[in-house]
């Protein structure tokens, strides 16, 4: 776990005084997810909890749905020429009997047949493979207050941030605001995978009692993992995207964007948003 | 280019106060790239200047390296069900005798025979790959006041983020700090190639005496970008990860992180950045 963070010497430059000095940046390395030994991603990724992240980016693929469908995860094949594991490699062992979809084997991921490649397919997609539709899981409800209060307590937990301002952060808070899991990394789905991946070897999905909260932006794959993983609440500290909204709203997500300072938009799913009835204008 | 901005309902939260009404919400499509007929990759992107970001993916691929090097971009194939084309699917096809880089076409885009998967071999392979050896442009030299001046004016020049704030931007300024182009997608990777395929569609490439800003941070495939267009300098609002800056320090790039209120750090290719030698310390 050496390798969450890298040393190097830099410049700084600060109202035109010079100076140099070592710095901490926060290390990139690539990842290749194998699945029953069949490369099927790379990803470009922060080193540490490797298996967490493979898993939980099966989860977003469809291919895992609980404990019982891994028989295991290893580092594997990567050596440097003097031998030694780069742990870059991990193949994901399904265990018997795990039907794999099609979906994670082909490029064309987002394909059907009623359109060749569009925003709607990508839609129906995710609907399709989905194991838990949201509209069934138990009804949860947050006030305003809890939500506004999450960003400030993502931002404590992160460790790494402080060093190197260079991670992307997502967080795990149950429905009474108590934070059960924050994951950083250089790239934004893998800090959620990472939490998705942690909650399938806990057995934890699905995470139906669970608010996502990212530091970033919310795109479709992001709510996309969150469906995936039986995510009732999806919250973003920035904007979400125009299919973002269009997933969530399909799907019973609910979609929280710009969550900032007290403030926040409602994109979706908004009966889990208890809103005190006195409050409400136009 | 009616698509990139969408409005959806949204119920804004305002300390306590409840309201309804419209938000403009960035554009996100899924777009296929296809290279002389056979599928390549699948982005999500804002809709806009697909066939220069086709090109510029292409460019940072190794496959195109200038404007003879492409025959021709159509839309084509993917229909909804009413026939209507959904301008999803993009077919670059290359001028008679370029030769395809097997690098495109391989999933494992980096790995090399003296390491399965290590950030040496991602390094390797854009070292190997780049046509223009950043060493051998001619010099430029920008200054910390020039580079500090930047990122206001790419601010400036963002039409869709002040509507959505969803939306990445990456901008060319020229050696004299002159705003070359700027672009903007929900993928920051994007809004770079979207750059670097109007350079090459204008026959501009190398981007040799050219700044590349980033509004974000600068990962390795940010750095690798710059490095296969030619670019001698990439400056980031925001932190570089450790990859990025061991691409830059290899092949010569000027990388510069947290560009913010006057402030940086200049990571490497430090001789072009031209220093008042008092204002130097330790």
């Amino acid at each position: 776990m050496g390798r969450v963070t890298e040393r190097r010497k830099v410049l700084r430059i600060r109202d035109g005084v010079v100076s140099s000095r070592p710095d901490t940046l926060v290390a990139e390395e690539p990842l290749e997810i194998r699945l029953n030994g069949k490369p099927l991603a790379i990803t470009m990724r922060t080193p540490g909890d490797d298996f967490a992240l493979a898993a939980g980016f099966l989860v977003s693929e469809g291919v895992l749905g609980g404990q019982d469908d891994l028989q295991n995860i290893v580092y594997c094949a990567g050596a440097t020429v003097d031998g030694s594991n780069t742990y870059n490699i991990v193949d994901v062992k399904t265990a018997p009997g795990v039907v794999i979809p099609d979906i994670t084997l082909e490029r064309n991921v987002y394909t059907t047949s009623s359109c060749g490649l569009c925003g709607k397919a990508s839609l129906d997609a995710v609907r399709t493979t989905a194991r838990w539709p949201i509209a069934d899981t138990p009804p949860v409800r947050v006030t305003p207050e809890l939500l506004a209060s999450l960003p400030d307590r993502l931002r404590e937990a992160q460790r790494v941030f402080d060093r190197t301002g260079g991670l992307h952060a997502a967080a795990l808070f149950t429905e009474d605001g108590e934070l059960l899991d924050v994951r950083e990394d250089v790239g934004r789905h893998n800090a959620v995978d990472k939490l998705v991946g942690r909650a399938l070897q806990n057995g934890d999905l699905p995470l139906s009692r669970t608010i996502l909260l990212v530091s970033g932006r919310a795109s479709f794959e992001l709510a996309q993992k969150a469906v995936m993983a039986g995510l009732p609440v999806l919250a973003a500290v920035s904007a979400p995207s125009s299919l973002a909204v269009d997933l969530a709203a399909e799907t019973g997500l609910t979609l929280v964007g710009f969550l900032r300072g007290g403030s926040m938009n409602v994109y979706a799913g908004e009966d889990r948003i208890a809103l005190r009835a006195a409050a409400a204008q136009g």
